[in-house]
């Protein structure tokens, strides 16, 4: 009585330009001067226009489709917490998890709370003080871990041009008050091996890596791929790795909103303060949306939305 | 370069009756008196016995593949907030979330802190105290709640015994003082509108009831089948509906250790300190799994193993 | 070189009615009805006219001085909890700091969070949840304690009027269900060992009781007279506890405040949300004040400011 | 029927030398190597004989009594907040209270979760994030406020001597991480004006002065003096002033552990790491006591002892 199950893989019965097209018409609608707010802690990324909207699917065919801004560059700030921790993994293996958790914050972002009840491990790697041991562990493992992450990231993403933002790099340097607290703290519990200067500085560099949509959905493609990316055929992480690293995705990629993410968009994502987010549908395809406006958890409110209409109009929720 | 996408909503490459012979046998190599502990804070659930195990799966093709002890009933405590979130949600309609939020708790399962801080919201609708706003919900909309969560479980897992354990339910209103003081609590804001005895007694009732392994595998079927009961071709719940109760029992769904879960097993999930867990397969399958001694999450130690296993062993995790 | 101390403990140099008189005359000056907030979480403490204000001292050598509505009875709430206090460690002796504690809470003065950091045992007997393990206290070692605490009123103040306001009393039983909440999550803990029900009959009792500025003047000279009431040379407790009760009221007897008020004010003191504070100068005098609006913390706001002004003018300051 | 008042201030009746030296031998015959830590997070400080015990008590005539270890120098560490608090509200007047509470913190004294909720402004001037304030105000007021600082401490103990332990002084700016994260994070808040290493150097000179009992006795008489230090009739701070830090020692003087020493000892007192306790008889005297084992708390456990004992045997307790 039950009729044999279509396959979600098959990406043919979906018109993805079209459903782009259409999610761009739905976001450009409802661009509404006073709701959200552009991240404006450092001049950088408060001078960014508010009406920049820009989207990119990467499909594991090696497809790529993009509507709007999609080929502007931007500031990817915590979406590097992605790839920073594919690295470390590779580096450190499981044992990097005896020094970060995998459990939603359930507070704000860059909250010191948890940190003191937990003895200085972070609740997982996607929260700051998280992003600063996995940062840590790069350092140790890496002669030049700078380098290290630049490569990742113009390979995966398949663009030479990927580099710094020197504004924003020397701006959050000088006004990184709460990231420094955070580095020093940690390091207080002994979770930080490597001067907390070096860490800083590691972390900084990430987050002010400039790359638009395209490069972000080609650049976490391996983690629709189970681990291989599919342009090159190279296997970037294990299965099990890759999988797992969706799974924090899911329950700690979107600050303590993670679970409003997993309600109205059903993918594993990952967002940034700079107005981007990439998000994962496992086995078939990876995305990059960017909407400046923040919502009061620092994800792209649009973005989300658009993200929101994605899965709705192609069914391509996990659940 | 890429090859055509297997369907992974194809069981037949699956050979269910023999993955689940394999983790009988491995869960029952690992049985270890030391591993966890039954919950002990009433005698009946204590006199359980910890080497108890059975597991069942429920296909969308009305397939029922079971082992062990799957048909033994047990108290299926929390399990129970997955069906009354489905009655409160046709009862109120998404109302019902401006009452219960939809994240992760971040703190022990009955805990009252992050109450305090939200003016009686409960984060989510499996946490104790959401489960109590859910119950507030049915009893403003039915006659009869307990008669119609009851006609819903046994119409949902299609045995026309499931009832109420009365020692159980006995000695959970004798003792239940944290609940009493939740209820009270979230009265105190204003976020329970009947009367707190009524609410505790519909609460205390849901908790009581006795199913076995193969009835909660059925009872959340429809989960599985994007709102529809395979069985009867009944609607339950819309397909929206459908995901996003999927999606939150992903991110809140086995307590605080959500993270982990997802990270081990992948699945959308709800435990209960019986010692079983549903988990839902979107599109394919619902399974329960049973095993008394927890983890000190209060999740079952080796059903969260079994489910891991399942997914290691079918590839069938979300992610 | 430094001149032989005068002794602050000479109440001739001081005019004290001419004191009182003048501190009616400034408050009376500061009456705003914007400022401050009359409680008004039951009808019958909201009804109280804002603009009531007496003040009384009783020395010791027992005379009283009193000024504007000091006759007046009014809800004397939370004040009792010096009293029970008072009559619990005479009943249980040191073995009940076992099950309360002596620090400020740092958090408003119902809040549960603490409670459930420390295990169920209430930061100070100060606060609610402290008063409801006094209260269990006094239901475990006398057969009647309402008639016990009457008495101890009655006699303390010299009044044989005191009793129950009927009104007040049955609204808080009817609406209080955080103190109903808190009730039954230190049961949880074990940390009460009477029927809930029969603890905060008892509570509700003590805050529903009736008294005047006199009155509770009067009532507290014990903690004056080093723990003998000079009225009637009983000894109600001994040096040392009345030295100790002092210092709780110092740290704690004014919700979230107590720093602010050891302050302004520097002295002993306990305040009830009906707008009365009691204070203690030890070996000199023990005063009562009340004006019904409050401030953010709970405490009588022209209260403080009528305490401040006498310190200032008398010097009389334990610091 | 009351008795005249005896004068308390009246120190003619009370053999001090013959009391310290009672003191002395209930202390050393408690000494026991297991109960309580010599502080030990860094080496210097680990280093200090547990045995040492030193008490001196200088009254308001001029007269100082000590006995065992008074005489020999220590880390002064935290007591040294009462004299920068004097310092920098003499500078800043009682603005200082707009960027620096005055209430218990009830968590631990470095404790970083209130400072979050409470949007940088730290609960009291006597906690390390208090003090990071205050030596903020410092900075910003005085050319050079370690001079000023160093001075002050001279001329108040009347020990040229004084100055700065150059191993601790090392120590713990090298180590200081947790003080350098609570900097930093007050700083993102704004509520740091000054260079944060320009603070944290200031507030390392503080805690790094090596002073006697002795001296600590002398350096605070101006607390017991009502502002003016008798031995030199300087006025050191107005009435008011030595008043309410004499309240704020005791609400916030010994970490969280002030209503337990406001219940045992009654007197407004500051503990340090290193050991040491200046407590203040106000009208009377001042005091310090040196013991280096730390109960939990980090208040000297024998120097608390000493001081409970002390209060006990003159009946000085302000209560």
């Amino acid at each position: 009585m039950h009729s044999p199950p279509q396959n979600p893989h098959d990406l043919s019965r979906h018109d993805l330009p079209g459903i782009l097209a259409t999610i761009e018409d739905e976001v450009r609608a409802r661009f509404d001067a006073r709701e959200g707010k552009v991240a404006d802690y450092i001049p950088a990324l408060a001078s960014v226009p508010r009406e920049r909207f820009g989207m990119a699917i990467a499909t594991l065919d090696g497809d790529v489709y993009s509507v709007g801004d999609a080929q502007v560059p931007f500031s990817i700030q915590s979406i590097s917490k992605v790839h920073t921790l594919t690295l470390a993994l590779d580096a450190a293996g499981d044992a990097l998890w005896k020094r970060v958790g995998r459990e939603p914050s359930g507070d704000p972002f860059n909250s010191l709370v948890q940190l003191e009840h937990e003895c200085g491990i972070p609740r997982n790697p996607f929260i700051n003080a998280g992003a600063l041991v996995v940062a840590d562990v790069l350092l140790s493992h890496y002669d030049d871990p700078e380098a290290a992450l630049l490569a990742f990231m113009r390979e995966r993403s398949g663009n030479a041009e990927v580099g710094r933002d020197e504004e924003i790099w020397t701006s959050e340097r000088r006004s990184g008050y709460r990231n420094i607290a955070l580095a020093n703290f940690i390091r207080s519990f002994g979770n930080i091996e490597n001067e907390v200067d070096a860490v800083l500085d590691l972390y900084f560099f990430q987050c002010a890596l400039r790359m638009n949509c395209v490069d972000l959905a080609r650049s976490v493609r391996y983690l629709a791929g189970r681990g291989v990316c599919p342009g090159t055929g190279t296997r970037v992480t294990s299965i099990e790795r890759s999988t797992r690293i969706n799974a924090v995705m899911m329950t700690c990629g979107t600050y303590d909103a993670a679970g409003e993410f997993a309600f109205h968009v059903g993918l594993p994502a990952k967002s940034g303060v700079g107005g981007g987010i990439v998000a994962v549908v496992p086995n078939v395809l990876s995305l990059c949306v960017w909407s400046p406006p923040l919502d009061d958890k620092g994800n792209s409110l649009l973005g989300a939305y658009a993200l929101h209409r994605f899965t709705r109009m192609t069914g391509l929720s996990v659940f």
